[in-house]
């Protein structure tokens, strides 16, 4: 799906799977193996947060747009996320001990630098999940489930992300692997994984509870893309370069989905060996492809044809997407 | 020949192409494609050193073994590798700025951190490869070339190099990429980069001027694996586990070698998509299949079997080596 060019050689490749889906669940164009059992990791963050919006639990807890889009972040442990993660917690009279993800280092420069000349140890509410975490702290107390333990996969509040999980998909899940943050992390096939994203895409407000869930949810990623993971970041900057037009979120091991609302498409796609550089040049040459992503936009450009430099400044070489997926 | 683990799923993969070579330049096992056209990158260290010991430059310049082991090196810039670059720069009465590598973060954590919490900007001898281009000055001056453009390919230096690589891979090079330190990495086949493994692991001491350069090329790199790389990195802790048995290096986009002099044999392999993850559990597990490395040793398992875990510390799954590479 990516090659990696240096001078007249290249140098390393990656291959992938990928679908788009329409409205109605059909895989209308796909590369490599749509049925492919994949592990969405990330990218299934805004179906880890349905039985949030659809139980009643979000307006309960009068959670806000920004609150929704830090539930399906994967973010990076700055000031705006983790103030307004421990202000969640706080608004709850919880506190960072309640969350069942471990510590994790902030990829944002700034926090990351204090930290570390300040000899300080990241916490639990620097884990980039922090948000989902509290959205899963937020649905327990609205179950009177017990909030102690709501990571384990028998707990109501993984039952319910399982049972919408394979609503969403349109499959049984064939079982899980235990995240980075702890928490379950169903599998699907790709297709399946496509066939929800298209599910969110072609929601309209009112029709149904889950589908009011699904576009609140779509929305608030939409509207706040420096919530959803951070300055600099893919997702952050492909949104704001898509105002509007696309939810994209990426996930662990070279996961990526695209939400398209116009078009009513949804998009799934995974790198065979986990590298992001190749996720997120595939993710920008399938929205160029699909007409919702500006090639020559420079958020756009910076994933879908990056060069590669030398220590001195030199370009050396470059990163590109197959021709098979766009020919630019 | 690389897996991922998570649970019960393997969430992705590694293919990639590796060749052992015998004395007689023989492929005599070999995955993948072993004609597949590579750039060695950084394996290419002590092919590039050659001439520095050939030419008389060396012994000229007084060079011990230390300093032959960092112009193989692609250190990560500890005051154990930078010091003694400076000094050998000091020694020819040149410094900093007459690298033609570009300044580079040390990954050494104490020497990173030092200079992001002071606010200071790494130098050119930070770069890894500075001491291969301590050795190109050291090599130019012996040669009575212009030190001020070493890495143009039409250079003296550069010839030299790519003569010997030529020579010692059998092959004509088809050309160079640009490396990361901004000198010409010149290209060959997988083989002939495993043939010119193999010479450095069948060379003899006094047989000719070039064995006895590769001799103490090797040994230099055995004698010094701190200096190789740095602490807790693969090459470094591979040749600690292997004493005398076999010198390994690493290069850039998932490239790896092994010298190995006691079976005459020399290994080369490259993961296709560039992942370091899956180069270095697949030197261990070949190392493990040669015996010459024990894969109950803690540095041998860190590479060969290493677990995956959650941020709380859960165990979720693990890297390993398909069973065609090592049965275990």
């Amino acid at each position: 799906m990516v090659e990696i060019w240096r001078g007249p050689f290249m140098e390393s490749q990656h291959w992938g799977h990928a679908v788009v889906v329409n409205a109605n669940g059909e895989v209308i164009e796909s590369w490599g193996n749509p049925d492919e059992i994949i592990l969405p990791r990330s990218s299934a963050k805004m179906l880890q947060a349905l039985p949030l919006v659809e139980s009643g639990a979000a307006d309960a807890a009068g959670l806000t747009p920004e609150q929704l889009a830090l539930a399906c972040a994967s973010h990076d442990g700055a000031a705006i996320h983790t103030d307004r993660v421990r202000n969640w917690l706080g608004d709850m009279g919880l506190g960072e001990d309640d969350l069942c993800c471990g510590p994790q280092l902030p990829d944002d420069r700034p926090s990351k630098k204090a930290l570390i000349c300040a000899g300080e140890k990241p916490c639990r509410i620097h884990n980039n999940c922090s948000g989902k975490h509290a959205g899963f702290l937020t649905l327990a107390r609205h179950l009177g489930a017990d909030i102690a333990d709501y990571v384990n996969p028998d707990h109501a509040v993984q039952q319910a992300a399982k049972l919408a999980f394979e609503e969403v998909t349109g499959l049984d899940t064939p079982g899980f692997g235990i995240d980075g943050c702890s928490a379950p992390n169903f599998a699907t096939s790709l297709s399946g994984m496509g066939r929800a994203m298209a599910a969110f895409a072609a929601a309209e407000e009112g029709r149904s509870a889950r589908d009011s869930a699904m576009v609140r949810l779509r929305e608030a990623m939409m509207a706040h893309p420096d919530l959803v993971a951070g300055e600099g970041r893919a997702c952050t900057e492909l949104m704001r370069a898509t105002p509007g037009k696309v939810a994209v979120k990426t996930g662990a091991e070279a996961f990526f989905i695209a939400i398209l609302p116009e078009q009513k498409l949804g998009v799934a796609l995974k790198i065979s060996d986990g590298s992001t550089r190749a996720s997120e040049c595939a993710i920008a040459a399938i929205l160029a492809r699909l007409g919702v992503a500006d090639p020559s936009d420079p958020m756009v450009q910076k994933r879908l044809a990056p060069r590669i430099l030398s220590r001195a400044g030199e370009d050396t070489g470059g990163i590109r997407p197959v021709a098979e997926l766009w020919a630019g």
